[in-house]
C-alpha cells in the first residue's frame, strides 16, 4: 500500500423523497442559487417543480441556467458565470447527470476566478469557488461525489481535479432513475465499473482491503445492473447500482496505490472523434480488449479479477481463468446490450493511427502498462 | 435500504512518515494548539519529539495536556478546558488512542460550551467546538474518523456523538503500532470487529452492496490479525488492519439500515463492573453468544455471515452451517489469544441480573433482536 491522503466532503443524501428536502439541505451555503440543468426532461418527470417547490419552502431564491447538453461547452459554462455574477448567487444547484455538474463545477470556479478555462488547460488551484449541490438524475459519471469535471472547447475535452469542486450535498434518489432508457442504464453501469477497473488493476502490491471493496462494489454492480436491465423500476437493484456508482468515484477505491486510466483515455479519443460515441459504450468496446493486451504484465492480478469479480472457477491452467474471467465480463456486456467492436459502434473506419498518436500526445497513457502510441493502435485494431 | 446521509469530513492521511507532516497539514487550521496525549509511550518511542518537531517547523505553538487514562474521565476534560482557553488555542492535537482522542473531543465541546458534560447527558448539537487532529497511535476504536466520545464521570460512562466533533485531519501511520503488545493489537481487532458486526446485522432487506463491504473488511481484518499475531511489526499486514479499522467506524458501512449496537451495550456493563476488564476482551466473550442467542430471528443473515465472513462451506443444513460460522468466530479470537467466558476475564462472580438491569434501563439494547433484562441476563449466563 502506498501513502495517500483522503477526504471526501460531499453530503450523501439517499433515498426516496430526498429532493424534496434539498432547499433545507442547502439552506446554511444559500439563499440565492443558481439552478442548473438541461433539458425539458426533468420539467416532464415532476423532478423541476420538486426542486424548486423545496427552494421557495426553504426561503432560497434562483436563477436559471438550462440547456446544458452531454459533452458540456465552455460556452455554456460562460453563460452560467454570466447569470451567477449579475445575479450574485451563492451556491449553485445541479439536477442533472454528469454533464450538467460538471458545468456546474466550472462555473463555480469562474464566478471567481476570471479564466476558468486555464485551470483546465493548464492546472492549478483555484482561489476560491462558489459551494455546489446536486440532485443526480443519471448514475453513471460520478460527478456528484467526485472532485473531477470535464468540459469541451474549441475543439478539445479537458478536465480538471480540485477538492475545492466536490459538491458539498448531493442527492441520489433510486426512484428518479426509473424512467433511463436501457442503453443510458447500461452506459452508466460500463462507466461507473471503468472507474473501478481504472483503480483496481494496478500494479501496487499489498493493496487488499481495497482490493476487496474494488471487488465487492463490481460484483454489486454487476448484479444488480442484470435486474434493472428486466425490471427497470426495481427501486432496490437501482439502490445498489447507484450507491456503488458513488463509491466507485468519490476516491476510496483508490486509496494507497497507482491507478491506471488507460481505457478513459483511449475511450476519450473515440468520442472525440464521433461524439455519437457514447463513452460507457467507448469503454464496453474497449476495455476487454485491452484487458487481453496488458494481462501478462501481471497475471496474478488478472488471475483475482477473474475468480474474485467475474466468479470463473479456478482452473489449473492460469491463462484459462484468466481468459475466462475477461470472455465473462465480454459476455457481461453484451447482455446489457453493449457493443464489442468498434464497427458496431459506428467508427470501424476511424483513422486509428492517428487518434492513438492524439491519445498518447508525446508519451503514453495508463499505468498498470504504459501504453505508447503502438499499443494503444494495437488495442484499436484488436478493437475492431 | 432505508433513506439516510453520510458525510464524513475527516481527512485521512496514511503511511510512512505522515506524523512528521502534521504541522503543515494543520495550519490552515491553527497557530497554537494543544496537544494532548496520554503517558510517556510517545516520548518513549519518539513520536513525540517527531510531532512537536514538525509543530516547531510549521510556525505553530503548542501546550500540553497529558496523563490522560484509559476509561478517560470528565475531570482530565475539565483540566483540559482550563488550559485551551487560558491559553487560546485554535485547535486539539490528540497523539493517542480513543481515550485520549475522545478527550479531545470532549475539551473541544467544553471550550465554547459551558457544561460540555451535559452533551453526554442530555444530547444536543454544541454551538461550536474547536477543530480536532489526531495521530493514532492504537487502532481500535475508531475515533480518529467518528463523530463518537465516550467519557466517564461520577461513575457514568456515557457517550456523545455530533458531525462537529469529527476530526478534520488523522494520521494513521502504521510503523506507529509496530510495538504494541499483543494483548492490546487483539483487542483493538476485536473492538474494530465489533464496530463492523453491530451494523452489519441488521433486519433491514435489501442491503447487498454495504454488506457486501462489511464482508470484505472483515475478512480482511481477520486475515491481517493472525499475520500480526505472529510478526508485529508487518507493514503491510498493519496498513490493511488499520485501515479497515477506519472503515469499521466512519459511518460508511451502517449507509442505510438500522444497526445493532447490543454488544456494546452489554460490554459496556463488563468494564462498569470491573475497569481492568478491556472493552476488545469483554466483546470477545460475548460476541458469540450473543450469536448463539439472536441468530433464529434471521437465519438468512447467519448464514451469510457463516460463509461469506467466515468462510464456512455451506452445509444442506442450515442450522450447522450458521453454527460453524459462530463457532469459527470464536475460535478466531481464541487464536488471537481472547478470553471465552466471563470467568477467564476475572469477573465470573458478578452480579450479572443487576448488571442486565443497568445494561437496559427500563427498555431493551440491541435492534437485531431487542434484548431485554431478561435477555441480557441470559447471554451473561451462557457467558460465564
Amino acid at each position: 500500500m502506498d501513502n495517500f491522503s483522503f477526504q471526501c466532503i460531499t453530503k450523501l443524501c439517499f433515498g426516496k423523497d430526498q429532493q424534496k428536502k434539498i432547499g433545507a439541505r442547502i439552506q446554511p451555503f444559500a439563499k440565492k442559487v443558481l439552478l442548473v440543468y438541461g433539458g425539458g426532461s426533468i420539467k416532464k418527470s415532476g423532478l423541476y417543480d420538486e426542486v424548486v417547490a423545496s427552494l421557495t419552502e426553504a426561503g432560497i431564491a434562483h436563477v436559471e441556467l438550462s440547456g446544458v447538453q452531454a459533452n458540456p461547452t465552455y460556452e455554456k459554462v460562460l453563460e452560467g458565470i454570466e447569470i451567477a455574477k449579475k445575479e450574485q448567487v451563492q451556491m449553485i444547484l445541479a439536477v442533472g447527470g454528469g454533464s450538467v455538474i460538471d458545468t456546474s463545477k466550472a462555473i463555480a470556479i469562474g464566478f471567481y476566478e476570471a479564466d476558468a478555462w486555464s485551470f483546465f488547460e493548464k492546472g492549478g488551484e483555484p482561489s476560491n469557488v462558489l459551494p455546489i449541490a446536486t440532485v443526480l438524475t443519471i448514475p453513471a459519471a460520478g460527478s456528484e461525489v467526485s472532485p473531477d469535471a470535464v468540459i469541451t472547447y474549441k475543439g478539445r475535452k479537458l478536465g480538471f481535479s480540485s477538492q475545492k469542486i466536490r459538491p458539498v450535498v448531493s442527492v441520489i434518489n433510486p426512484e428518479i432513475f426509473f424512467t433511463l432508457p436501457k442503453n443510458q442504464i447500461a452506459n452508466g453501469v460500463t462507466d461507473m465499473m471503468s472507474h473501478i477497473f481504472e483503480r483496481y488493476f494496478t500494479q501496487t502490491t499489498h493493496t487488499e482491503l481495497i482490493d476487496s471493496l474494488c471487488e465487492a462494489t463490481l460484483r454489486t454492480i454487476m448484479r444488480n445492473a442484470l435486474i434493472l436491465m428486466k425490471d427497470p423500476k426495481n427501486y432496490d437493484a437501482w439502490s445498489e447500482v447507484a450507491l456503488g456508482g458513488s463509491f466507485a468515484h468519490n476516491g476510496l477505491l483508490g486509496c494507497g496505490r497507482i491507478q491506471d486510466w488507460g481505457c478513459h483515455g483511449m475511450e476519450h479519443e473515440l468520442s472525440a472523434h464521433d461524439d455519437r460515441v457514447p463513452h460507457g459504450a467507448g469503454l464496453a468496446v474497449l476495455t476487454p480488449n485491452w484487458m487481453k493486451y496488458v494481462y501478462k504484465e501481471n497475471p496474478q492480478m488478472f488471475l483475482q479479477f477473474a475468480t474474485n469479480v467475474m466468479e470463473v472457477t479456478l482452473d489449473r491452467d492460469t491463462e484459462k481463468t484468466i481468459l475466462r474471467g475477461i470472455d465473462k465480463l465480454r459476455d457481461f456486456f453484451s447482455t446489457i446490450g453493449q457493443p464489442a467492436t468498434l464497427t458496431e459502434l459506428g467508427i470501424g473506419n476511424a483513422p486509428l493511427a492517428e487518434m492513438a498518436n492524439k491519445c498518447v500526445g508525446n508519451g503514453y497513457t495508463g499505468n498498470f502498462k504504459p501504453l505508447y502510441q503502438e499499443d494503444v493502435h494495437n488495442i484499436y485494431k484488436m478493437s475492431l
